[in-house]
């Protein structure tokens, strides 16, 4: 079993930080009731407000895959739409 | 030439976010002045304002050992000794 990864960025448009913040919680919740999560946290920059980073740990990669086709993280990607100020950069380590 | 990225996680204590957030700035501004660095950049959780995260980006295992050898390191690493709820969690990708 190997630690999966996975740091994700978002730039958030400053008139929709309000509705990301409310849009993350089904999704911080969701994700941290999945058997194979062990963390999932999200933080804002000190210096940007509309900069944020999603920290993610999961079991193995089936965990990872789990987690990307669930209902709550879809709904999330859905619900964003229209938000971000550009595309999210999502790296797995 | 391969990308190295930084995770590194501090626990901060209640009464020390300012003292920590305020030597934090020399140490940002030095390390993004690094020749090898790509990006440094701090975040705060938005539930547990004690949780930070640093993502940092280097060109190189080289640019990470001269960060990591630099003098704006090591007076940061010594200035928050004690303001530290645990141990940093510092992971390399």
């Amino acid at each position: 079993m190997e630690k999966k990864t996975i740091v994700a960025r978002a730039k958030v448009l400053a008139e929709k930080q309000a509705a990301f913040l409310n849009a993350t919680e089904a999704l911080i919740q969701g994700t941290r009731a999945e058997r194979g999560n062990i963390s999932y946290t999200l933080y804002q920059s000190t210096e940007n407000p509309s900069d944020f980073i999603f920290y993610e740990e999961y079991k193995d990669e089936n965990a990872m895959s789990v987690h990307a086709a669930s209902k709550h993280f879809k709904s999330f990607v859905e619900t964003i739409d229209g938000m971000l100020a550009e595309e999210m950069v999502i790296e797995s380590f």
